[in-house]
């Protein structure tokens, strides 16, 4: 069976750059907005659909002006929904068939379970989660109490995603193999050690 | 400042095993049950009890035989408590200053904050925890299902000892920077590259 690593990720952690390190540090293939890409050509949806659709659980982007009545525009949306979740999933399942590889988010930890893969946790302190997002974001005017809004919001929209599809609780440590708090961390250097181990 | 790594672990996860290795590997000091025998010679209290104590949040062990008066007993009862407490952040910090040192329990991570610890969190599936725990008491005679009740109260009690202490959650991910798994996990084999990264 194929060497399966799925990585779950607070926004700003630098979850991104560990999974790319550490597939580059075993090298096997990395899948991370591919996958958005891949959903998208499968369902005809646009890539700013699908993303929409894949970083909040179902109800919260309830479309209620599609101009339908309610129950048509739940069941519309609601088969859209599980359309982008199936197709995902297969597509999930493909990846993971074909070769090695590290997949960055979208449930892969759950999706994947039957295939024992190796499951990591990425986070840090919301200080550090700041300073890595304006670094990485150069020329924004945002404030940073404006920013720690907005990592919190994708977060909470990530844990309701990932509770809504698995039932479980993201970042719950029962649910990984492996946790890692990057504060104060430089990825490039713990990545090759810790690959070791995989 | 001395390399400190604070040890929290589930109780038959491999906490103390994974700690004794990691000590070895990086050629350390290594403190576990020594702080308990430490604690009573500075008291004069029996490492029995002292070892009572320092396992269950205060009001859990409250000795209500003890043939005084409820308020008597209570005060007599909370300042053995809080000499003990006292006593072992003393022995903590005295240990975290004379060497690099690796200390398994004891909310070693919250006494020693200051000193910016590597604070790692170990733990297991309970069907893993159980099965160590079976192999490392051979000849018991306590079927499963209580060997899982023992293994669920000694959590309780550390759960709820390491929030009454630190006003935090016991095994949460924001707590620790490293959280490891070691569920199907040869412990020997992941230590030594773990400890490069330290």
């Amino acid at each position: 069976m194929n060497k399966i690593i799925t990585i779950g990720r607070q926004f700003g952690s630098g979850g991104r750059e560990f999974g790319r390190r550490l597939a580059d540090e075993l090298g096997i293939a990395y899948y991370d907005k591919e996958i958005i890409k891949a959903i998208a050509e499968h369902t005809a949806l646009s890539e700013d659909y699908v993303k929409q659709i894949v970083e909040k659980k179902p109800h919260a982007v309830y479309p209620v002006n599609i101009g339908q009545s309610f129950f048509f525009a739940d069941s519309y949306y609601m088969r859209q929904v599980q359309e982008v979740y199936a197709t995902q999933s297969q597509i999930i399942e493909e990846l993971a068939e074909k070769s090695d590889c590290v997949i960055v988010g979208r449930c892969a930890d759950h999706i994947l379970r039957n295939r024992k893969p190796h499951r990591i946790f990425v986070y840090a302190d919301m200080e550090a989660r700041v300073a890595r997002c304006f670094a990485e974001s150069s020329g924004t005017d945002i404030s940073e109490k404006q920013m720690i809004k907005q990592i919190s919001r994708v977060d909470k929209n990530r844990a309701e995603y990932y509770s809504y599809y698995t039932g479980k609780k993201w970042g719950d440590i029962s649910n990984y193999d492996l946790c890692i708090n990057t504060t104060g961390v430089e990825i490039a250097k713990i990545v090759p050690p810790l690959a070791k181990i995989f």
